[in-house]
């Protein structure tokens, strides 16, 4: 099995019903490339919430075969699941969007949480977080990005941009930011306390959950009773809500930070992951790597 | 310290600045009495979440002196906290609508749930539950009790007109019922875990704590994300909002079930509350009590 999702390429062919696409066309594809069409969520156009939407890579298409992902020399996909690269949005930079981009971009429309001015925490600093740090800016957000230690403040505030940078090990600075923020997105992808966030938000905030964590979280009821604050969580984004945010990232000049790696490069890349050693994505160059090389 | 709150009375005098009431008003007071007039919550008028907000008993007024609550024979309180009984109400009705009432209303207005056809759970029958029901079934909601035994079924079926009742210890009723309700409103008072709720919450659903819990409610994150649910609070309800379900109380036909005590009962009744042996709400009757007997 080869895998990854966040892939962008070229449409070499389409079938006789294809009416979005023509050979040419730079196109992505993300993390899901089938859906049931039936649904609540597949009627409203939030296919990622569908109980039968088909992942992009190791699964199982409906003709039976596992689904390959985006290592492949090529793809077929259904154009449902296919977006157009904006002019203006050179390959490499479009592929973190198709997942990291719309995973904040989504919630952050949903909720109502687009307007200018708003205060927003970033809670870790990874692949979603950073997007997450240049998203908000774009929306002209105030952003704090809150972390464990001092050890990403001068990329948080220097390399993206943020406003401010909170340690949550620090109870002073934690009890000096309390009641500030709109919104925190939380990308913490392991277990951890969810009061000392829910404290940094003001009245009707919200605390929204990008980490799928198996280990329970908890809180105690008047954190969200007396505030009417809002614990949630949101997947990805939608197909629509993923044009969307392609085309905010060519009107905002907003690029992602990423390493272009070829696919001779993979096992390190990979095991520089484990080791967190990338600001903020590799992307591979399939297209461009001699892939006989590589295997 | 005599005490309680859902006051009503008729107004005896009135200060030189008073523009809303005059003598012979029947008006209302609800848990609060006083507030800040200058946070965030208080500017948007939802003084509940004032963190200077002054109960109505047990707590200090800004002379210093106690607040002395309901069950007094007379109250001062300043015009902002009253309301106005609508024509068409019993005081003894009026009374539960002040917290009970409002505590639902709230919510389901915030959080965009007053639209017709939406299909509501209440979990747990009490004072708030029962008005819950009512207040739901009110709006044109498919109205669901959630109970942890079959013990109250007729009772919310007949007495109160829900349109389902799902007893949740049995597996299977609640498996058959998730993905349903749009919202659930969680009156339980102790801990209790939050994941078979949520997993009967269709997509955006919404679970609504009611419940000042001191020991930690705990979910995984999946159980959000997946879905876009919420788990979010309320806190009783603004003084617009109390003057606004007492007047949809009133176009609705709704009345709460309460029993009518004096105040030589009130022992007796705070006996019987401890024993859950109330349906839904005692209102006293200090008016048409002989204190000198009672003390």
């Amino acid at each position: 099995m080869i895998c990854r999702h966040e892939v962008v390429g070229e449409v070499v062919e389409v079938g006789p019903e294809v009416s979005k696409f023509r050979a040419g066309d730079v196109v992505g594809v993300g993390v899901i490339v089938g859906c049931c069409r039936d649904c609540r969520p597949c009627k409203a156009n939030v296919e990622q919430y569908c109980n039968k939407k088909i992942w992009s890579y190791n699964d199982v298409y409906t003709d039976g075969k596992p689904t390959q992902g985006g290592f492949a020399s090529a793809m077929v996909v259904d154009q449902k699941f296919v977006v157009k690269i904006p002019a203006g949005l050179a390959p490499e930079q479009a592929a973190p969007l198709l997942c990291a981009g719309v995973t904040v971009y989504s919630p952050l429309k949903h909720f109502g949480l687009m307007t200018p001015g708003l205060r927003g925490g970033i809670l870790g600093l990874g692949g979603v977080g950073h997007m997450g740090v240049k998203v908000a800016k774009s929306m002209g957000h105030h952003v704090t990005v809150i972390s464990s230690s001092n050890k990403k403040r001068a990329e948080a505030m220097d390399d993206l941009g943020a406003d401010a940078y909170l340690v949550s090990s620090d109870a002073d600075q934690m009890a000096a930011a309390a009641d500030s923020l709109d919104y925190i997105i939380d990308t913490v992808p392991v277990k951890h306390p969810l009061e000392p966030y829910l404290a940094l938000l003001k009245m009707d905030g919200k605390l929204v959950l990008m980490g799928v964590i198996a280990e329970p979280l908890s809180f105690v009821s008047p954190m969200v009773m007396l505030g009417r604050k809002t614990i949630t969580g949101s997947f990805i984004g939608s197909m629509d809500e993923t044009e969307e945010v392609l085309q905010f990232c060519v009107d905002k000049g907003l690029t992602s930070q990423i390493e272009v790696v070829k696919m001779d490069y993979v096992n390190q890349a990979f095991e520089r992951l484990e080791r967190n050693d990338v600001r903020y994505r590799f992307v591979v160059d399939v297209g461009g790597s001699n892939i006989e090389d590589a295997a």
